[in-house]
């Protein structure tokens, strides 16, 4: 779980930037194969006019978990790498964290334990590394960490590690009229901060997870402080409810890889019209990580059986895709 | 407070559409004065490469408040008027409405007591009148209710009730690439429904209030069901919160014409650096109403005195506006 800590040039962070399509094919990324031909039909039968299946522009929303669909998040979370390094940050300042759960077991990489504490230590984890400061500051501590951070087996920043493949997807999708949206169960001013210059994706199309916030004036000028306390969190069920509440359209078009993506693809897909869903299943232990229901974080499980159910697209990432990360491209 | 109640072609509910912007004077229902010169001064300096207050295009976000400032809120906010039309509508299921305030109040248009409620008693109101049904069903509700009901004073549906210099100025700053938000204290699914074709904005720029919703199968086909219980108020101290949270950027211009408004204006405009900030003063009894510190509901009494001290432009709708609403251009 040490994390090498190298200096980079800034630049260097955003190799992948948004995406443009190739004039030929645009998706050259993806083999010939079911997964990529029910992408281009499902964007042709909703965007060429006249067609039964015709969706005006506007209506044209596109959500995708981040986690595992978008980046890496095997071995661990990227954002469980931050929520890390910054305890080791702040741990002189902190001498009870040695003898308190689950502070003790994420100091220790003790994940076992960590992962024994179940939502409610990672809640607590959360609020004792993200809250107390202000909007502002906590942006600059995002940046700054991922300018340094490295993934423990790739040995390259987390921004890095970004599917070329789904970077095609959303240039593709934008191209046609889709306004893309991220919905992850992270941290949404974790990763408002990149997206822009990683996906293309501007902050107010980012919907995550979040603690509340405070406005406050000091000395006269406006900030907004981070609460330790849970605002929303963007998972599983709550997906449907924060598509709702931060997009106010039902998407036509989903993208996920684990059960916490089931409710999002659920309420994508079952309306009774022309919809996409689609699964990133991890199965090229070669190139990436292997697993489906087989792990506790990332797990894949319900949704499989349901993919089956509803016809949702099973991306097979050792068949169908050429190249995984956005850097073997470069 | 009786509304007429007349069968109108739904047509005629959207008659202002987004505006295009006129080849000449982009701002034609405003006098020339120091309040349309400031407008353009700041569009000028923001979008004019080379200037020193150049600012970036998908930095440009403009948030307006609605009630009083994109549309009427005299006598009453209209969201009180739909409340009170789904109050008699389901008052035969609630007999117990007639003895318990501040449903009693409001059944007999006791708008003193109902004042005395507080916030307290609106949100009761609200709960009673907006939860317990799904988001669709919900959607259905708002617009038949807007096809149909009328301002008592004006005797129009209530979006004929739009101010058409705020129309062309929203036009005008979408043509110098602006992105414009609507940042209310109502609503969020009141108000989403029909602000695309009214004033351009699109559901996923509508930040406001909101309840809770749940996720939930029944039959087989995935819902959303709205809980009696408060999500966000998106008002005064809230409206930053807001922004931050569903926009994920800090506005360069901000709307308003009340005190709900005063953290938005000092969030947008207290930033070091060029910023816009504008109040709408109520000061025309004769073609719509003069208040300000006079009133509860929509009071303008702190953020004037602010608007002197940070030099916010400040609109005297008598004297800066050619027209008020929308449909006297028609």
């Amino acid at each position: 779980m040490a994390l090498a800590v190298l200096p980079v040039l800034p630049e260097t962070l955003y190799p992948a930037a948004a995406q443009t399509v190739a004039p030929g094919d645009p998706l050259p990324s993806w083999n010939d194969g079911a997964a990529k031909q029910s992408i281009v039909n499902f964007v042709t039968a909703v965007t060429r006019e006249g067609s039964p299946d015709f969706v005006p522009a506007p209506q044209r929303i596109a959500t995708f978990d981040n986690d595992g669909t978008l980046w890496v998040e095997q071995p661990l979370p990227v954002q469980l790498y931050f929520a890390l390094d910054r305890m080791k940050a702040m741990a002189p300042l902190h001498p009870e964290w040695k003898d308190t759960q689950p502070f003790k077991a994420m100091l220790e990489g003790d994940m076992k334990t960590l992962a024994e504490s179940g939502e409610h230590g990672l809640v607590e984890l959360v609020m004792a590394t993200h809250a107390g400061m202000t909007t502002e500051e906590f942006e600059k501590i995002v940046m700054d960490w991922l300018a340094t951070a490295r993934h423990p087996k790739f040995k390259r920043p987390f921004t890095d590690l970004v599917y070329q493949p789904m970077l095609e997807l959303l240039a593709y999708l934008r191209a046609n009229s889709f306004k893309t949206f991220v919905v992850s169960g992270g941290g949404i001013e974790f990763m408002r901060p990149w997206m822009e210059k990683v996906y293309g994706i501007p902050p107010e199309q980012v919907v995550g997870s979040s603690i509340k916030t405070k406005f406050q004036m000091r000395d006269g000028r406006p900030e907004l402080f981070r609460l330790p306390e849970v605002n929303f969190n963007d998972d599983k069920a709550g997906k449907p409810v924060g598509i709702n509440e931060y997009i106010g359209r039902r998407p036509i078009a989903a993208f996920g890889n684990s059960d916490g993506d089931l409710e999002m693809l659920q309420w994508t897909t079952m309306s009774g019209a022309a919809r996409f869903g689609l699964i990133v299943h991890h199965t090229d232990a070669e190139r990436e990580y292997a697993y489906d229901r087989n792990v506790s974080l990332g797990r894949l499980d319900k949704a499989l059986d349901a993919a089956a159910m509803n016809k949702w697209t099973v991306v097979d990432m050792k068949n169908d895709w050429k190249v995984v990360f956005s850097f073997e491209k470069r």
